[in-house]
Formats: C-alpha cells, structure tokens, sequence
C-alpha cells in the first residue's frame, strides 16, 4: 500500500468517525490537545499524524488504537 | 496515557519483534524505504514514527498494522 493511500484512508475515516460523533474539528482538536486547524489539516491529508495523535484522536472519538487503525486498512 | 509511555511501548515492541525476526535494523530500514539509522533512532524513542512507517515497518515485520499497534498498547 501506498503512503498516499494510507494519507487519503486516514483522512477518510477521521472525517467519518469524527461527523459520526457529531464533534467538530475544533472540539475534536481541544480535547486531543492538538492545535485548532490541525485536525482539518488531517481530514485533508496534508499532515500525517504521528503515533502519539493517532492514540490521542483515537481515543477521543472512542475507539482503541487499533481499531482505528484497523478503519483506516479497511477505508484503504 | 501520555505521549512518552506510547513512544516508550512503541519502541520496546519495535525492538522486541525486530529481534523475534532476526533481522538487524539497517536491513529493516532498507526493506521500509527509511533511512538506515531510522530505526536506531525509533528503537531509542528519539523519533515517533509517522501514519504511512507505522504500516510500512508492520508490513516488514510481518504484522497487520492494526496487530502491530495492538502490540504497542499491550507493551504500554
């Protein structure tokens, strides 16, 4: 698999999950301790995220780590 | 759990099926598409690794990312 289809796949879910949970990207963001814009930066792959915002956002929108990153294979 | 026990976990559980493996940490590099001291210093928790290394060093390792980041947690 490609690092741009793991990017899009990402952004793909976190969008998915996190308008599932009715939480905005700004919410989303303050609660992970992330800053505000960088959760739409995400949603719209120009950043990746690093393992330790992958458990943070996880976490916040309810889901171990690797269940969401099991979401991510399966989105891919 | 906070940033440091993830990076923590996750560089213990790199090590600890790296070496299950018996595979040295240039040559897992090389496989990945990393630069040959990337992984000493993933190993070292002096890097977090990205989204796309994270899929990249499980594929090498022989793990679904999802097994592997399950790992991680356990090893937390």
């Amino acid at each position: 698999m490609e690092d741009k289809q793991i990017i899009a796949a990402y952004s793909k879910t976190l969008k998915k999950l996190r308008i599932e949970k009715s939480i905005s990207q700004e919410k989303l963001a303050f609660k992970a301790g992330l800053h505000p814009t960088y959760i739409s930066l995400l949603e719209t792959g120009k950043r990746q995220p690093s393992l330790s915002v992958i458990f943070r956002i996880a976490k916040e929108l309810g889901y171990l780590p690797n269940e969401f990153v099991k979401k991510i294979e399966e989105a891919a």
